[in-house]
């Protein structure tokens, strides 16, 4: 493999995570390392600020912020929610894909690195099928990022252990909060959780029974199985019956049987064309308080959820630096068309996580969901096999530096580099 | 002033708090040094427990459990939002209080000690009030908590500095999340807070601005003021405008001119008669849809904020064991009819924290809001009045001890003490 210079071209797409910058800290340090790879740049808000030649030169950041780019949410270099998309707008794509290439060749980028979750890594099998056909030499590889957890092949996707364990540790204390208040009346609360079409993130709250049954939470209701009323209200009635209270935990996108989404607001869609969802949490309030005329409060965590970098997991962290470090390793290497998966390995009876490469044809428009089997008979909890694969992603506490009470995250200065190119049209 | 020998009894009431736990240690430690308090016990769910003679052996329980109390969020003994009414149920109210000496003079109930907020505060006068009426020695001292802190005559309440603590970093992680997708089109986020009447806890993430104007939040909407509609579209417009995106937080309770509650689900009444509130952020995001085609996402905190101990501050931990050590020295050198209160010590350019003693008389019914000259002229955030009277309130950081990447809290075992009278009718 013949050795390839030019310059590195990383960026962040989608909802950002509590570790998307910790993938982005590990592409640039490793990147720092390798002679071949010229200048470091970052596309400002992914390819919507690519396709605008808004590029930041990463080369010009102190490398104190880029160190504490490992502790701090959200997305340093800014994200989108722009997508290349050929097949409803063939035409508008068709142009992009040129426009792009004209920005990746008038600053001889020669590694591309997307992080982000399903689509961007379409994105980045789009870019790289492309450079093939045009015969233009670069190595791209995605970097996986989706708190959803739904990436296939690899066995967990960055982002996803620090939302578990915000939501467990919230789950937990919310739980026995409302334990604390039981009284004969009975009480229920709804905590609402991201998850549009998989359930890990709701699942996930399981860790907070710590292995004890009576533990909240009690029900989990999951995108994977459709919602039924009559159910439903039978279990919290039990619960509470059991115990004066009952703990629900909901995904955000749980169906009924004709697949009508619970807590759909059908007025608006965001840019992909998915319905805005936000209401699963108080539609099942208005059942629980008018079929059973129980007291119920609800939570809606929403970005508080994939944001709590204070509670984010040491384990996950660790693994999304050694993607973007992978990443770059691999292209560097002359991998191209890949993305990085994480891998599990247990032969010794501990865990030790390792990186590999799956090739980014696997992973476009494929949605990796909960086996049925690692779900409860009845459906409303995840069972042991969930909790023995969930257990390790939450472990250890990531560090972070305080001040005057508040953690002390860092910011990019994002100076610009100089456009050589005509504004897109 | 002779010594009074026999027994306490100390009970915890109303919503809890992440440091109404560090009292109940407070309390407890601090009784254990008296010769003359001869038992500890906790009654089980506040005065609803102890009506039912329902009264827990706090000698029975680990000395390391007690010192686990410190760092432990929910009500350990167990709470109850049952109050003795003498305005709406003045019979019952009558029985209840002869039910209550009973039960008192059974276990020789020399000492009393309820931890709550206004309500609790309004019991525990009426319980001195009555001892004395009685000619029944007894010594009773209210410890305040609410996270609302609305009581009066204290600088600030126990359990208010860490969920500001919580609710500060909540904004600020997802202010810069939020921030960090912000492209043309703009976007919006509400974050609902608690706070029925009284803003202080909406108020408080100001501090996540870290004193820099176009910092999250943009817009704090807080009871004490009306909610003018035009006005906040008009905010909020130029928010956008100014930075891509707006971060509003608001306080549950807020009301429009005419006094309705903006969020206000008025089918459902809580057992004191207020009506549950559960839709300010949901009602605004109508709005800011509806209004300026705006993409707005909703977070609502509900439980989870009180319940942050993972969050808390040690400011207030600390502030929160010194109140109920301070009432059982108080009630041993002899005084009763009083609330413990925090005060603040500036004289020497940093803060120290002391107690001192309020009759509860001047406790009761009585509200503490937010001063007008605290809050900017347009109403929509608090000035540097409010951020130096909280910043101090949410500094340091608690320790709790971790297993397996969630908390390790404690929980009392409840060995109740034989019944000595027959079942409340």
């Amino acid at each position: 493999m013949t050795e390839l210079a030019g310059n590195l071209l990383v960026a962040q797409s989608g909802g950002p995570t509590a570790v998307i910058n910790a993938s982005l800290a590990g592409v640039i340090q490793e990147a720092g390392k390798h002679e071949c790879i010229e200048e470091i740049y970052g596309g400002a808000n992914g390819i919507l600020g690519i396709l605008n030649e808004d590029i930041i030169d990463i080369n010009d950041e102190k490398a104190k912020t880029i160190e504490g780019l490992k502790y701090t949410p959200a997305a340093a270099l800014g994200t989108c929610r722009y997508k290349i998309d050929f097949k409803k707008k063939p035409e508008q794509a068709a142009r992009d894909m040129d426009r792009l290439f004209e920005v990746l060749q008038a600053h001889n980028i020669r590694y591309f690195f997307y992080i982000g979750g399903n689509d961007s890594q379409d994105t980045s099998h789009k870019i790289h099928e492309e450079a093939v056909k045009r015969g233009c030499e670069m190595r791209v590889i995605g970097v996986p990022k989706t708190i959803d957890n739904d990436l296939p092949h690899t066995d967990n996707c960055p982002g996803y252990g620090s939302v578990v364990k915000y939501n467990a540790t919230t789950v937990m204390e919310v739980g026995i909060d409302v334990g604390s208040m039981a009284t004969d009346d009975g009480s229920c609360c709804i905590i609402e959780v991201m998850g549009r079409s998989a359930g890990w993130i709701a699942a996930g709250t399981v860790l907070a029974k710590r292995g004890q049954p009576a533990n909240p939470p009690h029900i989990i209701l999951l995108p994977e199985l459709p919602f039924e009323e009559e159910k439903f209200l039978a279990k919290v009635k039990e619960t509470v019956d059991a115990h004066h209270y009952c703990i629900v935990v909901v995904g955000e996108g749980i169906k009924n049987a004709s697949g009508h989404e619970v807590g759909a607001d059908k007025t608006r869609l965001d840019s992909f064309g998915h319905p805005v969802l936000a209401g699963a949490a108080e539609e099942l309030k208005e059942i629980v308080q008018g079929k059973l005329d129980l007291k119920t409060r609800t939570a809606l965590l929403g970005y508080a959820q994939r944001a709590a970098e204070h509670c984010a997991s040491l384990t996950d962290s660790t693994n999304a630096f050694a993607c973007g470090e992978a990443a770059v390793k691999a292209a560097v290497a002359g991998s191209s068309g890949y993305m990085v998966k994480i891998v599990r390995d247990q032969s010794n009876g501990t865990i030790r996580w390792t990186t590999g490469l799956q090739p980014l044809g696997d992973i476009a428009n494929v949605e990796h969901l909960i086996p049925r089997d690692w779900i409860s008979e009845d459906g409303f909890l995840p069972n042991e096999k969930f909790v023995e694969y969930a257990r390790p992603l939450i472990e250890g506490e990531l560090k972070y530096p305080m001040d005057g009470g508040l953690p002390k995250y860092v910011a990019l200065d994002k100076s610009r580099i100089e456009k050589k190119l005509a504004p897109r049209s």
